[in-house]
């Protein structure tokens, strides 16, 4: 099974491959496009450890000069002072613009070196070799970089495209399970804003928490089909002036868990999953979708072992007070993305801190 | 005397207008943009001094919603922390997508303020109103921006474009003489590389090194001419793939100077003016321009009261190491620019560390 996304965003254009032991390619891939012969590998120890020799020898093989870099996993290291150390590792391998940068990683491995390869020599080359399902689904695609300032996730970041994203299915296997759910989260959103058979392929697999009860074939539909989902939305809107926004479907409460649970009590996934329950609660308050597709959307949510319910002791208001600050308020009003139908969302400003104060104590 | 330069960049196009007073138009000139009503103006305390109420007032009599910030002028303020203290105000004052920051100053100002525009919330509108000589004529137009990394200029940035650039050349009255000639340094660059007639004009006008002497016709004529030349090159080039380097014009062997005295010692236009009699001498060398023209420049040069000879203590060798960390260098060799005839520059590989060991010691 192997499958070619074309991202089409005119001189910004790049490919989606998804293929097993895609790793063993990188150097082949790269050395297709045509770039210079310095490469700097961002990873993290984890990582690194299970897949950094693998991804360094095919470089090498096709003669690339490779250093490598490693960063510290998790969202409290996703800071300007992590992106200067890849900066200090770019300077003493004397990187060039025609140089690249690969990350190795998660989300958060990606994000950086995104911004970094944004930001170094006003631009250099970056792909991106995603390790984990969240990532391949979602981080990788669209260009999103950057890091999170202390008062806020992701405040501090640019917009800037891969040269292509390599996406190797087998690497799922090392993946802790409940990071794996966390990808899982981002996969169901993608049934319920854009893809209806995505999400009906999902209801009909008895098992969705752990990786071995999904059959081979389901695995690669949900990459391919995620990734187009995220594609299809990309290309439509690639510095999210309106469509693009749906894929913050979920993401408005999730952020705010995150930020005043300091990143340490749940995962990104975690909370969109949360999210999604409090705006699919909303939606239907606002009669904007039926309480069937919000059981529907709760089961499948459910089934992949995700939590459902606020992490204990988070104070409403204090979530109120956080939606403030997000990137996505818009002259002083919270804009949230509400499901219309299994495979439809849209934006509204109809939910209102009072909807708000109805809704979140059913969720704690 | 009114004028008026489209910079066509598609989707990125923009205005530069050149106006006496034009800094009263401020507000006026931003709402015919539709943006956001927030604006934070960010400035460095004599500017501030000068013209901040004049800014302020112009905003707000239109509607806008104004908070500033103030940072130190000068290379050495040129850093990531200085960006960290502009976020800072972007997150107090609850800046959004739509918001606006605004550069009131020099080069330094508007090259951090554009850099954390095109980073904070991934990327927000951004005005240029310079206030330096320097900045109206180069730095405030075709995108760059960015701050210094301790071990090189201009190490870290992005290419990011500006809503609008507004140009009085009136507050130029409150600019230092040193300054005013550092400007005139990249005047001289185009009229070397681009605008044949420029040079010529300025070659009529008996001294050059204050600005009393010109004449008002002539520098309004400096302005749009050189922000025309700019311009010109910027539009054929946004990215720095092939024409836009004839911009380096001077600044190859420049910011290794200033690299080295650690902004301490000369100015950005004095670096230039330095580079540019380098540049040249080693094009007379490779008989690539012939020594009239060399004549020429220098005299330009000189009657603008600016520095033909490298800083006193200057080691060669320290400057070729230097050399090597730059942005210009591809696949290892240092690329220079090199004036072909008066009007016209190219780009080459032809500058040796040998011809360089021949040529600098003849500045020291």
């Amino acid at each position: 099974m192997q499958s070619v996304i074309h991202v089409d965003l005119g001189e910004r254009s790049y490919d989606i491959e998804i293929a097993p032991d895609a790793i063993d390619q990188l150097g082949e891939r790269m050395r297709s496009l045509d770039l210079g012969k310095k490469v700097l590998l961002v990873s993290n120890p984890v990582v690194f450890r299970h897949y950094g020799d693998r991804a360094m020898a095919s470089l090498r093989d096709r003669g690339f000069e490779v250093a490598h870099c490693i960063i510290m996993a998790g969202e409290q290291y996703k800071t300007l002072n992590s992106i200067q150390k890849i900066y200090g590792q770019a300077l003493e391998n004397q990187l060039e613009r025609s140089s690249t940068m690969v990350a190795l990683g998660g989300g958060v491995i990606g994000d950086m070196t995104g911004f970094a390869a944004a930001t170094w020599l006003r631009g250099m080359n970056f792909i991106q070799v995603p390790t984990t399902l969240l990532a391949m689904v979602d981080a990788s695609i669209g260009g999103k970089t950057g890091v999170n300032h202390p008062k806020g996730k992701n405040l501090i970041g640019a917009f800037y495209q891969p040269r292509l994203v390599l996406i190797d299915p087998k690497v799922l296997k090392t993946l802790p399970a409940r990071e794996f759910r966390a990808g899982m989260a981002e996969v169901i959103k993608y049934g319920v804003i854009w893809d209806e058979a995505l999400f009906e392929k999902m209801e009909r697999c008895d098992r969705l928490d752990q990786l071995r009860f999904l059959p081979e074939e389901l695995l690669h539909d949900i990459l391919v089909r995620s990734c187009q989902s995220k594609v299809d939305v990309v290309v439509q809107d690639e510095r999210e002036a309106g469509l693009r926004a749906i894929l913050n479907y979920g993401h408005t409460i999730g952020h705010a868990v995150e930020s005043l649970t300091r990143y340490k009590v749940t995962n990104h996934g975690e909370a969109v999953a949360i999210g999604m329950v409090a705006a699919s609660r909303c939606a239907v308050q606002l009669k904007c979708w039926d309480e069937a597709c919000d059981a529907r959307q709760f089961e499948l949510i459910e089934k992949t072992g995700l939590p459902t319910k606020l992490p204990s002791n988070l104070d409403i208001e204090k979530i109120l007070e956080t939606l403030k600050t997000d990137k996505k308020v818009k002259d002083g009003k919270v804009r949230f993305i509400l499901p219309k139908r299994i495979g439809e969302a849209t934006i509204s400003d109809r939910v209102t801190s009072d909807l708000l104060r109805e809704i979140l104590p059913t969720l704690q």
